[in-house]
């Protein structure tokens, strides 16, 4: 089969290149990859940085927001058949350490990443374990499908606050911040305010349900504190990873309010006032992953309603012939999420 | 001042009479009522049913649901002034016994209701304790910030749960159970099932944004069963007081799933099938009153998102004067909430 | 090897029979059982009634209470070791439904229970499927460690609620009321009510924590009224199966309290006062199981830190070769806990 | 009557000088003060630092900690009596702003402090709303209801957690830290972990329950490890306002894990790994004040369960007139709690 493999001696490109469609075991179920989404993460890989040429160990097929179709299913697979119309948790996780028995498997301690870790769906066919398989309700189109992996780090950011009837700030507005307006919208937020210098971002954060939209910290503090009689915003995510936006997200936050932070930080020390922290009472939270399964199910849920309409991040879409012109737009940040089909 | 007003020796009628306007202390806030809802309480102090000869202590003005203009302020009363648009939590409570100082306080032990334990506001001016006023933001229409007490028991009955991305059923349609469709569904529910053998009523709970209307127990039953693969509902709101409705609650609901109700029940003794709440690991919560003050925030953050939309509620609208024909219609069961205005 | 078999043709007797040790997929454990705890349930299989008729296939291996030393490991079971010191949880569920999906594997649809649904633990060995081998931290005793199924009903129960600096009161003393008891001490509860007719598990009760005894439902009203300064309890756990005691549960619950059902009731219907549920804003949830496998978690934690005594549970002992005597003392209702061993 | 003042030009000492006994409104309590605890914000404006000068207008009577008996009780104030025993909330709250009207008074905007604000408890008499009263239960010793307060936030920081059965860290042990120690064992911990480098605390962190103690951050870190197979802490309680021991905090936390943080910190900025605190899941949580009016209830609770001993924070007791001294070894930090009476 054909697939985007980064190689040994290409540390700048990626090839589409022969390799042997994966042979299944029992507990494996083999999906035909119909739409794939471009994350982040895969712009990295692509690019070689310093994160992945410490992590990733080639050749490895990489990628893993995925629909797409089951071909075969494994011996001990219950509940799924040839056909069905599918997408994948890309965490794999233990089910064994104390965070998987828990309930907090999405910080499993032995933690494997479709993609990352083992090859993963820049490809014609992908190996899942049958407990990662998700059914996709028939009414989700494929595309909306394809990117439930960043949508639900949207969700799982939105429910881990309470969006509904409160006042929601979301800082960057990259594919995941721009999902997450759209959830907050969807859940009935009060307002939902945008924080993003990028003007080309700025009008995808007004049609996917911003109430507010601001290029500057200043102005959206301001405006918050008028909005709310002075109190602040309920719940912030924190999307951006730039130190001066954690700032803000402190002093947007209402006292007792929640910050939700998904963004990733260049260095290792961030300087935060911690102090603010303290004093207003405020409660912060690292994102990571999606919740598994309650994620999925809530979001499955709110893609039925009606309720949620991702459709305005979807902005480019190119064969996986053109991969390296679908990296180029990606990395330009002039783009909403970025989709490839074979 | 002209007021509606129960009296001694008119067991079977209400009158409009003259008396004093409430003088207020340095506490209280004198409200011009500008527009009043009618409650199944008032119907039943109207009809003087049991419940109303053992409880209220006559000359009594009734009435509880309104909103108004502040007329007159307390000295110690911060923050109020002469012409801000205003309602008013209707239950007084204590705030110092365990409920109270527990974050209990909508079951205070030493509750006091206006318009049932003193005074109310189906009247001209009604006197309201500072700490019970509620400032309504300008952009809720007045007849939806009038009915904002029933609103708010519906707004509770839906955050005793989680309606975001969550299969909801709520059994019976009155009312509170109308608006309680319309506050699901404006969380981002994935589906509203409403249960009601009245076809007007029926006809109402589509316009208020149900998914699915059944008049059958058994059909809503299957059909629930059937759209979340044998699941069943996450949450039950039981508004109607039918004890098979009750029963109905039990089987509709997700292992796990949470039943919360509302109703009132016409025998102190309700046969449950109680083996199912523990081997199905249900969760059954009582609701009373709105949560003071937390409802009333989430409750007007709806509202001015615009995802919150009541007005199909409103069917009927009275002066004063017509009281009798209003509650006539309202006994009739072929409406959805009734207001009043001078 | 040797286990205890209910046979066809045997209603009324089990007996110790010969029986092939089970043999072993890659993803099992065998574990040899060095202590066994009898529950309730193996009483009603021993004794044969409807329940058992309906639910038993026979020939079957009962019991599911244990600790044992694991003799042999699957290729597919990591993280296990032949000499391992191990109890398990008895509900094997199929983590595909809504609930296993959703953190409540606990109330999952496709449960099969050791010793119910398929071969259990009064035997010489056991298969247990990895998943659900639980290992015991070497500094809890094995009789402790043989009666963590039960003991998990009782950390489940009280951690449905919020035992700490709290008032609650045990509605029948059982071996799980009573281990209840000393679960809600050991997490600091301010007052700790037991309510039993039976002098035998008074007395018992008093040694595993109680701060209070009563025979009668009605002084155990007065008396928590009384030392709550009208208040109620906190949280109730209603474990006896009694109508009159879920009754009472309802009247000594505080406003806003928690009754937590563990009992089962021998009629499917039993009446219940819902209109209290719903003006007090009564929280009533159904105990089933351990929460998979955060109960686990806590419990250990709970036995290693010393607070956690059970040890007057422990009243009698008896070889398997005297089952009968045990199932007959049993039967008596003047035991707690009773264990057994080869 | 006497009282300790903070007075103009008097940068550098306390004295004590004669005022007028408080005069007290309808809805006011004067309150005898029979015992009271020394607060490090007392030492701060004992010593008229920079915060002291930029916050305290004198003259002042200053102190909050303490227990007493009511003297006078306003026209207002339902339930208390002369000769009650009485300790008081020190956070006057303005139960009108969006903190306050949302569960979250603890961080009220418009909050007053006693002793801080207003004229406080270093005194033979005090004026209090008679809101903020408590009513002490007669099982608690004067010292004990004295020190309320600060009892109070180690309550607060520990049910910001969950402490039964769970491995708790606590980092720092001046008295509140030390407090916090002994909460958590009372509540069940598995293991109460301290971290501090001075030998004296040391001491007293083994006597108020500790099961271990650390001077070194790199010890505590591979033991908790070790006690936990790898997992770290449920729950750290970052007491110290040390930068190097908020990092530890995120280091020892368990994945998902909670830090709960009441210590300030010297500089605003304060270098923090967020990317751990994002990849991880944790949660940090700000704690300032006590629950009104949970966190008084649950202490009370625990203080009557007689499973929370405090008695070893008590190390030193001075009258007034040896104010002077009593700050000095404070200041030492070779203490625990320090108490004064007339």
């Amino acid at each position: 089969m054909r697939a985007i493999v980064k190689g040994k001696g290409m540390p700048n490109g990626t090839r589409i290149r022969p390799v042997p469609v994966p042979k299944i075991g029992p507990d494996d179920v083999l999906v035909k990859v119909d739409k794939a989404g471009i994350c982040g993460t895969d712009l990295h890989i692509y690019q070689w940085d310093a994160w992945s040429q410490a992590r990733i160990k080639v050749p490895l097929v990489y990628g893993h927001e995925f629909a797409g179709t089951v071909e075969k299913v494994g011996g001990n697979a219950k509940g799924i058949q040839k056909g069905d119309f599918v997408s994948a948790e890309g965490h794999f996780v233990c089910w064994r350490c104390n965070a998987c028995r828990t309930g907090n498997a999405h910080v499993c301690e032995n933690l494997k990443v479709l993609g990352v870790d083992l090859d993963g769906i820049f490809a014609e066919y992908v190996k899942i374990p049958a407990t990662n398989i998700i059914h996709n309700d028939k009414r989700i189109p494929l595309n909306v499908a394809a990117v439930q992996d960043p949508l639900g780090n949207a969700v799982h950011t939105a429910f881990s606050g309470h969006p509904t009837g409160h006042t929601i700030a979301v800082l960057g507005c990259g594919p995941i911040g721009l999902m997450a307006l759209a959830v907050a919208r969807a859940a009935g937020a009060r307002a939902v305010v945008a924080v993003e210098k990028n003007e080309y971002r700025q009008a995808l954060a007004r049609k996917m349900g911003a109430t507010h939209v601001f290029g500057e910290p200043a102005e959206a503090l301001a405006d918050v504190k008028a909005m709310t009689g002075g109190a602040g915003a309920d719940d912030v995510y924190e999307m951006s990873g730039h130190p001066k936006l954690l700032d803000l997200a402190l002093r947007l936050a209402k006292p007792a309010g929640g910050i939700h932070i998904l963004g990733i930080y260049h260095d290792q020390q961030v300087a935060v006032n911690i102090n603010e922290v303290v004093f207003r009472g405020l409660n912060i939270h690292g994102i990571h992953g999606r919740r598994v399964f309650d994620t999925w199910t809530r979001m499955q849920g709110m893609l039925v309603s009606g309720r949620l309409d991702i459709s305005p991040v979807f902005t480019h879409e190119y064969p996986f012939e053109k991969f390296d012109e679908a990296m180029q737009t990606m990395a330009s940040g002039n783009c909403g999420k970025i989709t490839l089909h074979w």
